[in-house]
């Protein structure tokens, strides 16, 4: 992973999937080269191999399965996603939660496969215990945020702060911030608070100028890096 | 869908996606092709768009959820397999069990979007509830025969006997029987008890020869139909 | 059961349970005496043997597991309920839903012994479906209107009307009505369209008074019932 | 919770309720009198009100879930168990896994309400996770041995090892060693191995004479505890 992380989720929107999706993806792709830096798209499932061949870009799936290879219908596990094109998925995001174990087990498999891996959790109590198992980064989400366009950054900022204390009792672990990122500013704010990137959805999903969206959080993520002297 | 109906479960095996999914997809394909007949397929969902475009046999995926677009991360939609090239859907396979509110809402999308979809059961009680909700089909397993080897033909036929009489209740959804098949016999003595055909895993996947057991069941199946003055 | 049926769903709330538990289900117990008729108290777990003990009225259980007696940690089994007092349970409430295997298990276990069951569904589509089941009764609740103070009877007559047509082809299944229920013009709506009785919750656990909510209760269930001449 | 720490789980046995579970929890009440120790019974939710009565043991549930009080249907709540008499509960059995955000919103509550709690994992990889939530202890069970007569003090000892030392980072949790533990050699093995006490359920549940079983597992671990004079 490449600071300032900027991690878009593309969830289950009309336009996250088909052409629309690949639209989308390119748009991002642009920006993201103009910049030099690096934009993670973490996609439905069926998306994973069009948008691996299409944009240039890491592409992540949005949850995996622990189960070992076998009769497991219907799942869709790190050795698929990786065959696939994946570079890493996001784990136990708050629309799709799964248990401790299950996590421990997805992360072995994914650590193993050398597929990165972000897992979310919705409260700072739960960095450092997710932490410990692992993964490559911990990305933390108010639930109550997520979609309301109200940022983490400027309504708990206190919850940045408390998890980037939490997350440095384990080296070597990332934390993003989620919930609500919608502007540069917001960016800005949760990257000096600490954190090594940001987690967004809806602020790019339902954006008429995605690319322009994104351009802003790339702007204000490496303003914030650079005045840290922490970026890489 | 085509009688004798010979559904193909992928499941989740190291040879069901990759190369190796496309290998014996096109072996499978060969086949079906040679006797006219048709296989479906139900994949892995990152397989959907790769198999839609790299065989001609139509591909189902092996889950759906069924929230409506939107935020639902990790979440594989109706809308989205059927963008990636699926005809159809298995719901509710054993080793993805969901509810019946969830079936139901699932089925109305599938319907709408006018995919076809295989509710799969567990016993002949369920037949008759599950198949009011509209499906195209139910197909039966009784899960402690699933991947045994030991076939639902020959060691529990009256689940196929009372599952045929159930069906029989509402008009227009198929009936398939599946757990266990693993020769054309068990095909022929399904299809003779009234199943309109079957559901395979294990017997195909693991097979060194796949091609040759698919063309056992699909003679098989044939000859019986045929029999039965009941092919279309 | 007995109609009009009433069935109170005590919930999870601060006056379901301990004294306060006691406390209401007296009341309620007392009013029924009073119109010789009888109210079914549906209770958390830990309050089956003492209302059981307490209050002469049908006790009830919120859920019950399905899987049979052995190593099954935190489960609620049917002979758990029936051995603390239970005369029957709730299954599948919107608040606790589980799939159509389970809820089959459950009844097949719960006939055996002796004890009703009231499964609850969310739509008229799945009347029949779970009627096939044979419980014995089904509880017709749409979702969004429970806990709303806008009843069913009112605001989606249609619902009590078609659930009350699929309920006619399965006979010896009762159909209860409810959400949002709150008058006993509510109750006599719901029974004249054709219920044989009514489900509530927050209307009685939430009131000042529960014991005159209920005294409404039943008297419009009454009247409505004679006046279709229907009550037994 | 007093060392050497014997838990007992009833789990859903024919003999875990009614009268034969009071029966059983009296006879472990009078070994556990005799040697002046303690014995944790974790029983199903209809007992607890029940066994708080009739035995001075310390009865716990075996599950609780994390909702607030209110519209929760089936759900059994900290609120209620304590009203009904527990002590304390088990979370996260293996037989009743949860989510890590879910044992966290349960322990905040038990922990207000002066509760205690045992949450259960199945490697010492999560020892220190859940340790961090705060429980009154960790119970650690390698499922494939749970109620496999096969004890995890002769099979897998490493385990507790393991355990442990991850418990001794987070200061104030205690450990509890479980899985096929049947005699009082794998007590006393547990305790010396560093666990503050054991879990045991089929062995006990099981046993013809259950109170002479305890009696030895009581024993052995009171001399344990003795020589590593770490007994209070």
């Amino acid at each position: 992973m490449k600071k300032p992380i900027i991690l878009i989720n593309f969830k289950a929107y009309e336009n996250s999937f088909g052409k629309k999706g690949v639209d989308i993806a390119k748009r991002i792709e642009k920006v993201s080269t103009e910049y030099s830096t690096e934009v993670i798209l973490s996609v439905p499932a069926t998306m994973i191999p069009i948008l691996s061949q299409e944009v240039s870009l890491p592409i992540y799936a949005q949850h995996v399965d622990s189960y070992p290879l076998g009769a497991h219908t219907g799942s869709l596990l790190p050795e698929m996603i990786k065959e696939a094109g994946a570079k890493g998925t996001l784990l136990n995001h708050s629309e799709k939660r799964i248990r401790a174990d299950e996590i421990h087990d997805a992360l072995i498999r994914l650590n193993r496969l050398g597929l990165e891996s972000v897992v979310c959790v919705d409260r700072y109590e739960l960095v450092e215990p997710m932490a410990l198992l692992k993964p490559t980064a911990i990305l933390i989400e108010p639930p109550e945020l997520i979609g309301s366009g109200i940022s983490v950054s400027k309504a708990k900022p206190e919850v940045i702060t408390n998890a980037v204390k939490e997350i440095s009792k384990v080296p070597g672990v990332f934390i993003i911030a989620g919930a609500g990122i919608s502007s540069g500013e917001d960016v800005y704010t949760a990257v000096k608070l600490g954190a090594d990137g940001i987690g967004v959805a809806s602020a790019v999903m339902k954006a008429k100028e995605p690319e322009k969206v994104v351009e802003d959080f790339i702007k204000s993520g490496i303003k914030a890096m650079d005045e840290k002297n922490d970026r890489n």
